[in-house]
């Protein structure tokens, strides 16, 4: 359930100390130490996991339910003007904590996070394609 | 529940038509028409709401269950590295329709969609005033 070389395994189990906001039995939430912003929070599921397809839907929900929640509650005491939840999967994806790891990041006019939207477009039946393979896979 | 000028509410009531993937009663995904990937899922509640802070827990986490699934599925389905989960509040953060919805990113080495990550630091006693804020908006 634990690891104990996961620096997020240790914050789970309080042996590393955090500034949290929230925690139940089966999440923590805390101020990330590096913020993209004022009030950037991690939401972590205890148990260990690498990605989030390592956890069941029950786990997922009762991290997630807390969601709403947290942004608001983020929001009102940040005064700020959006935000981003962002959970990132692989290296490549930016994922540096290879415990899951969900992002809340408040956002303002002129902050400096960024990112682009180079979004594409299908070829005919391209879609209807991959949306068979992806069902299938659902079971 | 529904809006009429919401193309989000349209999807969710079949009035437009779209490439789904997964539905239930309380939310449908489906390929985004312009993915930054192939593979690109959107998972949207069905019922209208802005923002995810307008969501109940509830309603988050009968959505949200379903991520780990998805999740795993596209990855399947597409053989990608990596996936980014991405859910945008408000213009400032990138949201482009008004409806909640999270988008589910599948990444590859050298793909076309970047984030930077300009971390911040907080100045001592800072962050415990910040999480003290997030608490009591939290009840």
């Amino acid at each position: 359930m634990h690891r104990d070389d996961c620096i997020l395994c240790k914050i789970a189990t309080g042996q590393v100390g955090v500034t949290k906001v929230l925690e139940d039995d089966v999440c923590v939430a805390f101020l990330d130490i590096g913020p993209l912003a004022e009030g950037h929070v991690l939401l972590v599921p205890k148990a260990h996991a690498e990605t989030i397809d390592q956890l069941s839907g029950d786990q997922a929900a009762a991290m997630l339910r807390h969601l709403p929640a947290l942004v608001a509650a983020v929001r009102r005491a940040t005064g700020c003007e959006g935000l981003n939840v962002l959970q990132n999967n692989g290296r490549v994806a930016h994922q540096a904590v290879m415990h899951v790891h969900v992002h809340i990041i408040p956002r303002r006019g002129g902050d400096e996070f960024y990112f682009n939207w180079p979004a594409g477009k299908y070829p005919p039946g391209r879609a209807e394609a991959l949306a068979e393979q992806i069902k299938a896979h659902l079971g």
